[in-house]
């Protein structure tokens, strides 16, 4: 831990910043398909069993479609979206709860024309995420309220 | 699980609650010295290692003095307050992320005049929490600081 993780208390910054807290690349460059996202670590104690993380993106950008074995708590704090759970699409904003069970395909698409940020909670030990085959994304894509969410047209 | 809680989806409503939330009280009546303040449980799932609460004070509550061997992650989710951590007090607002060690002794009151509400993370298995003895209260109240929060009127 760094001289400012030492300190019980890190202050917000203007904006979804927070000190002490690097403001980092979603996922590894072209390890999966994801688009103008961000994301910022904030709790990572050894002592507690989840991480809290905090995942944001710009307007039109959109987290990957994938699944895991592990469970994910999330909370919208910043804009409204749409969220892709295990066949259900909704329209979400701040404050709203999600909860993505074991083996859901799940995805988050800014698709109001604004910054859209959630917190999520996750088993600091997980299994690594897995993305569609072609013959899951016909799958998914045949369903048309899924369909109009991948294309950033969502129905409502 | 209800019903309520099987769908991955829970809306937030006006004042902080949310749909399929009970509002329920921070603890059990006399176990332990507490004001004005309530404990919603919105994350409790078995296959997280972690639980995520909302505690709310109204103006002039406070969470127990305590310490305990887990550790909390705390983010403020409204208004102002203050908040006591390991001989340190702050004043807090929105979105200020605190870190409570193992056997910090902690508290958070709404100093302000307006509700103050944080999210906590936690361990789902923990210990139970101690409150001072008269002489260990005695030595926090030696600091001016401490003092000042535990009568209510800080120093900033």
């Amino acid at each position: 831990m760094d001289t400012e993780h030492a300190s019980p208390f890190r202050s917000a910054q203007p904006g979804f910043r927070w000190d002490g807290v690097a403001h980092m690349p979603y996922k590894q460059d072209g390890s999966a398909p994801f688009k103008d996202i961000s994301r910022q670590v904030l709790f990572d104690d050894p002592a507690l069993a989840c991480q809290l993380r905090y995942f944001e993106m710009d307007a039109g950008g959109h987290s990957t479609l994938e699944r895991h074995e592990h469970a994910h708590a999330v909370m919208i704090l910043r804009g409204h979206g749409h969220c892709l759970v295990d066949g259900e699409v909704r329209a979400v904003g701040p404050q709203d709860l999600i909860s993505i069970p074991a083996w859901a395909w799940h995805q988050f698409r800014a698709t109001r024309g604004e910054s859209f940020g959630f917190l999520c909670m996750v088993n600091h030990l997980r299994d690594k995420p897995q993305i569609p085959t072609e013959e899951e994304l016909a799958a998914l894509r045949a369903h048309p309220a899924i369909r109009a969410f991948l294309n950033d047209t969502p129905l409502d």
